[in-house]
């Protein structure tokens, strides 16, 4: 992971103590001057306390910090829970010295124990000594549970108006679906915009990337997109040729960044598309990628590498969606393996499984029925999902 | 198991050859009379040539034979299956003497690959020469592909109008979802019936029964429920005091099975009831119910005894249904866990640990939003679970 720093923010990570583990567990970000704010939130109506905090402070759509930790998800937490979110935005903002009402909060971890704020309180001016420009490494660390890696991307585009910068971190790991289908992710820009103008561009963006990752087919309850404007570039985003380039590069790094949380999900060993076309509806489209995606009996044949087309057929057929079984095609890659509903055949059910063995690839499913496309990433379910599921609590 | 033949009917179940391993793999059911018959057959969209085939039969309500086997599925076979689909029951025909139209077909096992139609006409005078009246327990292991072990469940009932018998045999293991749950289930009743009499009765307990349980969420292209009459008894449905007392046996026999066949399913090491109350609705309950019973990180949770309320609020929250998150109370057992949105602590969570270690335990949800409610029978998923699936073709 190479990411740039960008101007206008510092960022920091350290450990703070909430994780029995002694890892980085608790991240600032912080804008030097009031940087223009857009945010998406979870749909599940289980919300955790820094969400319900983060949804009444982000109308104003100016904010000077982000403090976000990591062990604790402050979900299920009752009354006790909002004052321990508004107390850890506090502390961020005294070590800082802005107002409160200009910090958000983000959490991520174990719902339904009390958010450990002490350790939080006291390593706040800690925290707020170590910003630093390149800090957004650290801080990519410490928002992690059980991802495998940090993840971010940067990108640095030239337009006719000068040049920005636009870098991103996320984390992901496990309840990943559809509707905001990362924990969180933290999209730091320098360009010059009104966060008014930021929210359609975020909600685009999160509709060609997080919203078509699945894992498991939970949703989080502390789901947070975050996208930052500090201005610093004094590139405006409504000058000439801006918005245009700003729209396809924050588009190619929240798709990268969603793709890398499928990819370093828990367990997951393979990052896969899955692809409806010719279904009588988009609704219907969406609805055989959906049941495709969280089968977990194609699931668990695509960790075994088994190219098990039977399995795929079964899950569009329990979609909803209308369609004729007898005029199915399906390939992996590039190869076919049924055609109007029957298999191909063992010669092409070798060569889909030389395509399994891959890392990723897409399996297409064209129905014939209509003009009705859509397209999710998912993963394997692996014995490692089922470990880490199993035992991360203890 | 103890199975108790049913008068009128003779069964078998013997090795032909499908199956790689050399177990049994072809069973057989004859009706010394035509006996009555009622169906219920999967709602998946990919649905596989027996069970097209029986379909087309079954409104006829008379049957004289079914041949099953197992080890494969005669799914996405194209007309070819359709034609072996019809082949088989005319081996059986053939060997029995009777008209072909009169014998319904079943099959289970891998989907998309050709019916070795040739070994089942091989075996078909051999598995009727087999028939014998206790036989049911040899058909009972015919009918299996992953499960553990051969499910059935026998009871016999003293009415006013005198006694009958009900013995039903079922095969379950993956694939298991609301709508027809299971893969295969024959029930066989001495009592003097008609068909269109056995219809409602059959559908009321599969709603009590296999219509509630759930493994993994995906539905099987071969379900198949039959529920067949001989009349031997010579007591009539429509005779006092039987029609109650068939409809309490058809539904203790189908919900014991059901059970059984969550038990007994791929990985399956508990049997949870997950019981939602005071829904807005009873849609509401079932949403609920569904999202709870099919989360893979509760079934994780289940599989590794951990009392983490969380992820079942949050499976909650993400339903759809309507509810106020800080009205919750979440029971394991006896003991509760959640009041009010907010975990009752550690001494609780220890208490409800305890109720994990169990084999089976009920989750009650209740939301004290209105009158809806519904439950589902789950189970965990479990390692054995993915080794299963990613390892059965192979």
């Amino acid at each position: 992971m190479q990411l740039l720093s960008c101007p206008g923010f510092a960022a920091a990570g350290l450990a703070a103590g909430i994780k029995k583990n002694g890892r980085k567990d608790l991240g600032l970000i912080f804008c030097e001057r009031p940087a223009a704010v857009a945010g998406l939130f979870t749909r599940n109506r289980v919300q955790a306390a820094p969400v319900r905090l983060d949804r009444e402070r982000i109308p104003r759509g100016r904010c000077r910090a982000v403090i976000v930790n990591s062990g604790n998800a402050n979900c299920c937490t009752g009354e006790e829970g909002d004052r321990r979110a508004r107390r850890m935005a506090r502390a961020a903002a005294q070590a800082l010295g802005v107002a409160e009402e200009e910090v958000l909060v983000a959490s991520t971890g174990v719902i339904g124990e009390p958010l450990p704020i002490d350790c939080i309180e006291q390593a706040a001016p800690a925290l707020a000594a170590a910003l630093r420009p390149e800090g957004i490494a650290d801080f990519a660390e410490a928002i992690l549970t059980t991802d495998r890696v940090p993840k971010g991307v940067s990108v640095e585009r030239e337009t006719a108006s000068g040049r920005f910068r636009l870098t991103g971190v996320v984390k992901g790991a496990g309840m990943i679906r559809p509707d905001l289908a990362t924990l969180l992710c933290f999209l730091l820009t320098d360009l010059e915009a009104e966060a008014e103008a930021l929210r359609p561009l975020l909600a685009e963006g999160a509709a060609r990337s997080f919203n078509r990752i699945t894992v498991d087919g939970d949703t989080s309850t502390n789901d947070t997109v975050l996208l930052l404007a500090s201005g610093a570039s004094g590139v405006g985003l409504a000058a000439p040729g801006v918005r245009e380039a700003f729209r396809e590069a924050l588009g190619e790094v929240m798709e990268r960044l969603a793709r890398w949380v499928v990819r370093d999900a828990e367990g997951s060993n393979k990052v896969v598309d899955i692809v409806v076309r010719g279904a009588a509806s988009e609704a219907d489209a969406r609805r055989i990628a959906e049941a495709v995606a969280h089968s977990p009996l194609v699931k668990t044949a695509l960790f075994g590498e088994d190219a098990n087309w039977g399995r795929i057929l079964a899950a569009a057929g329990r979609s909803g969606a209308e369609f004729d079984p007898a005029a199915v095609n399906l390939y992996v890659g590039p190869v076919q393996i049924v055609a109007g509903g029957a298999g191909c055949g063992k010669e092409a059910e070798a060569a889909a499984t030389e395509v399994l063995r891959a890392e990723a690839f897409p399996i297409v499913i064209e129905l014939g029925r209509g003009p009705g496309t859509a397209s999710l990433v998912t993963c394997d379910l692996s014995i490692d999902y089922v470990k880490i599921n199993a035992d991360y609590r203890s």
